[in-house]
């Protein structure tokens, strides 16, 4: 009954149901405060108070037909994105204007909108492993074909010299996303400026253009005052996808939005077919109220001291029983080194001490698993003597 | 720069864009009060005040990471979904449990999910003319072909036999909508049943199954108490995809529901597919507090006596002046015989007027126009005069 594309997904999909109802599981049978469970991405710092503050205001504030009503523009609200634009061009020294802001449903929405408005039928699009698995599915929504550069398991930089291999007349987009799912790795101005360079370089030769597309839901969470660069500073075919999900803790909200600069060739074409994308793909506008929240919002900052303890506690801890990770230098995962090859055998074995993770090769770079540590300080305390037992295993 | 696929897309939204600003240019140079402009179908009945109320008690009582984080299915809150379901089962004596529903942004998501998880490259979709012209887009998204079944221009119910004939062993869907934009229509139960009985036959004679899509925005906004046939109990393959734009007036809050029945063939495999599908296209989830207001609000109504004073007065008023057009009985639309063939050069007549409409053929209708009745009824009654003067260079 199903399109054929759609059986593997599902199949994929009934994986990662069969983890969750696992963890579902086990907590019935051992108590939900004795389940590690780090698998999900979701934030546990609650939003910010005003988050919830701004959202009755509004409420109360905003003429109804204005607040429930479609949009003028599929782009969103004329003030929201001009709140934007400003926010951005005071933060990054930019020159934007509302013109180059779409809000869009999430960074999901958005990397879909702009995939959807320049991808065609066996366009290339290439990403850095390791890379966000749901990538593979947003570029096969447009039937383009995803381009992996393997992993420098060392650095988790981007390897230049074979990107620069793998760039070919089909090339049509480059997805970076730093700090790094699933990493927390920040790729250093020495990256971006040797990536633009290749762009540049690669364009010439090929007489195309190459959009760098930029998955931003963890710029604000960056610890040590890490610069992370903005990259339409240095390669002007940049987009940018941002989310709030992180920075505000709101991902149930589905809120962001896309910047497409002026810079970008053909830029108010690609702003036009961006604009219908969002309406076409069925979103038509992001979410009223919540455009209205995050630009009240705006400078608002989510509880990075939290993550940041999290994250110190159990780089530490999981360094001192011998395990090999990169200190991450934002985001809120890790991503350990198994001490076997095969990380889902670890994954499996892990789950015997109840504890939920997940495996390298869903980011294209097996022998590695993904700790998320946006939980609670008490479940990473709790957790470190079973990944002591867990290691024990492997001596 | 763009996709192929999007140039045409982008040109047709320009045009759209144009009369936009031409309102707009309008608007300024006449004064907004002068400016007839039925082009939309944006509710101007404001959202029940309980749906301000409920919201603001949903952000003040729920836990912040519940209100504002991740959903744990795709497919939304289990409370919410359960609310829907047992409200459906009491209004239409059907037999739905939460696995039933999947929310989702609209019914505009909502089409796009079921499409997404069914469509494979080719397979056909019946559409009967008039249609929502966004169809061609959810369609095309998917690399479907859209099929359309000729206008009975006198009924405006579908054409059956036509129907029949075009069903070959590629039809995977079928989309309809009652009431129906633009005519305001309501299909009749004996419509139904001849479509259901055509479907069965079909699908016995192909060995195929092919999906009954039904486009439900309008199913509140029925007029002298018209019954709106519930489609799910006359078609075993059937799929409802709903919306709250308009039965709360909340277009901007992007949120709706998939109905997918076990009766419906591999329906596991569908919701699977369908929860899938709102995840990779970037929905993620539907927003988590505009789900639970629906759910607090499931029985509240719009003001429908604003729509029918409007309707009866426009449909009064137009068909003195000799227009004519089929009464509706439900939606906020006229669809009117325009008095020469090309309603292409009336819409621009109209203009002159400061009348703002939408060409039938935008509905795979040509030789009519729209007139989206969802505006201040003193827009209705400074109209008349105009469409008296614009009907008279037709005499």
């Amino acid at each position: 009954m199903i399109a054929k594309k759609m059986i593997k997904m599902v199949e994929g999909s009934s994986a990662i149901r069969a983890m969750f109802e696992e963890g579902n599981r086990l907590a019935k049978e051992v108590g939900a405060e004795n389940v590690y469970d780090f698998s999900l991405g979701n934030p546990n710092v609650p939003a910010p108070e005003r988050v919830n503050q701004e959202m009755i205001r509004i409420i109360k504030e905003t003429d109804s037909l204005t607040l429930h009503g479609y949009n003028k523009s599929n782009s969103g609200f004329e003030d929201v994105r001009k709140t934007v634009a400003t926010t951005l061009n005071k933060r990054h020294q930019t020159n934007f204007t509302q013109k180059n802001i779409i809000m869009t449903v999430g960074a999901a929405g958005g990397l879909n909108v702009i995939l959807k408005a320049i991808i065609d039928p066996g366009d290339e699009v290439i990403v850095f492993a390791p890379y966000f698995g749901e990538y593979r599915s947003y570029v096969s929504n447009y039937d383009g074909v995803l381009v992996e550069v393997s992993p420098n398991t060392e650095t988790f930089q981007p390897k230049l010299s074979e990107f620069a291999a793998k760039i070919t007349a089909k090339t049509k987009a480059v997805i970076v996303n730093s700090p790094n799912n699933p990493t927390g790795v920040v790729y250093s101005e020495e990256t971006i400026k040797g990536l633009a360079k290749i762009l540049l370089e690669k364009e010439q030769e090929f007489g195309t253009d190459i959009v760098l597309i930029s998955d931003e839901p963890y710029r604000e969470l960056a610890y040590d005052s890490a610069e992370v660069p903005y990259l339409t500073k240095y390669y002007h075919n940049t987009v940018i996808g941002y989310s709030f999900s992180k920075s505000l803790s709101m991902p149930g909200d589905r809120i962001g939005y896309l910047v497409i600069p002026d810079e970008v060739a053909d830029s108010e074409q690609v702003l036009a077919a961006a604009n219908v994308a969002n309406r076409i793909l069925g979103y038509v506008n992001a979410p009223n109220l919540q455009q209205k929240v995050v630009a009240a919002c705006i400078d608002e900052k989510t509880d990075i001291a939290y993550y940041d303890r999290n994250r110190k506690t159990l780089y530490e801890g999981l360094s001192k029983l011998g395990f090999t990770c990169i200190k991450p230098e934002g985001a809120f995962y890790l991503f350990v080194k198994t001490p076997i090859a095969d990380e889902k055998a670890f994954v499996a074995a892990a789950k015997k001490y109840n504890i939920l993770i997940v495996p390298g090769s869903s980011f294209g770079c097996p022998g590695f698993v993904r700790i998320a540590y946006c939980v609670a300080y008490e479940t990473i305390t709790r957790a470190l003597p079973k990944f002591a037992e867990l290691m024990k295993e492997y001596e």
